[in-house]
């Protein structure tokens, strides 16, 4: 027999589909709730549901968005000309939170990898190249991260950006090779940016 | 202006009252959900609103407890004379899954500290007192933890247990003091209760 009842069993399963908790942290974080957090618990419960009804993806960036008009695809931000590619959303969040750009992004919600099954229909480059069609792109900067997948993939833009005669620029490899941007510290970040190079 | 929308700001910061997690890792469990785990995340709602609905607490023993009939305390239980005093449900569960013990149980959820204003009041001593006059209790088996307030703790517990004429237990110190009873592995904490000395 299980030690626990049925739907401590159905939390503490819950709990473990939460990236990075194991077996352990989740009968811990369940204990807890009960224990000593049930308000945290049910505003935990209604936030998730709220979530899940309400935040979409951007039509246009693919960033989480839950507005008609997404924040980062206004017409003032195309105004500059520029668009950023990043792997995922905390990479458009950490560029946000860290550096002066206020241009405009696309999310590929992954990168390029071809074993995975994760090609350009799964990234959303058609569309990206609907974008850079419209004419407004003068400057693509590549955000992807330096890793051996982020690399391919920013060669593949790098690619799309040329055969457009648009002007592509890489973040700067401050960052360190095999590292993930969402954990680079804000200085190293908005060093990376502004010393972004032509490729 | 902060770079979430308000529903995935609102997200975030729930997630943050779980235990251990940061601002770093609620921001990438948020995505993570939103990402990949959407099935996931609905499921952890809907399992915290009906945990949150659905456990309680024992009356007899204070462990969380779903249904009418506490499945620790059943009369079967009680027949073994037994009395196990833990500081939390995850040291029940602990010693439950990791020794052939299945006695009965006191859940104190929490421990002695007048510092923090925790006294016998807030830990149910008056009930466990009253559990102990009613003359089913032939050995009291104390299981704290071995960390200071574990410990004073305990020398509470066994005078109470010593005014009735009870027999007092203590497990073993396998575990290393300064530990947490919930961490430690199985051969150690079967040992440390097998190994248990009168006091
Ligand atoms: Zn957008
Ligand atoms: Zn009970």
């Amino acid at each position: 027999m299980t030690p626990y009842s049925p739907r401590l069993t159905r939390l503490i399963e819950a709990l473990r589909r939460l990236p990075g908790v194991g077996p352990k942290s989740a009968q811990r974080m369940a204990f807890h709730l009960l224990e000593r957090e049930r308000d945290g618990a049910r505003a935990l419960g209604a936030a998730l549901v709220d979530a899940l009804d309400n935040i979409g993806r951007c039509e246009q960036c693919r960033m989480f968005c839950e507005d008609q008009a997404c924040r980062y695809c206004s017409a003032q931000r195309a105004e500059t000309g520029q668009l950023c590619i990043v792997e995922g959303p905390a990479d458009l969040v950490a560029i946000e939170q860290n550096t002066p750009y206020r241009g405009r992004y696309f999310v590929l919600m992954g990168r390029l990898s071809p074993i995975d099954g994760v090609g350009p229909e799964e990234l959303g480059l058609p569309r990206l190249g609907a974008m850079l069609d419209a004419g407004w792109v003068r400057e693509l900067i590549l955000a992807t991260n330096p890793t051996v997948e982020g690399e391919a993939t920013a060669y593949y833009l790098a690619e799309m950006g040329r055969a457009r005669d648009i002007r592509v620029t890489r973040i700067a490899h401050g960052v360190p090779m095999g590292g993930e941007l969402e954990y680079v510290d804000a200085g190293t970040l908005a060093h990376a940016l502004s010393g972004r190079r032509s490729l």
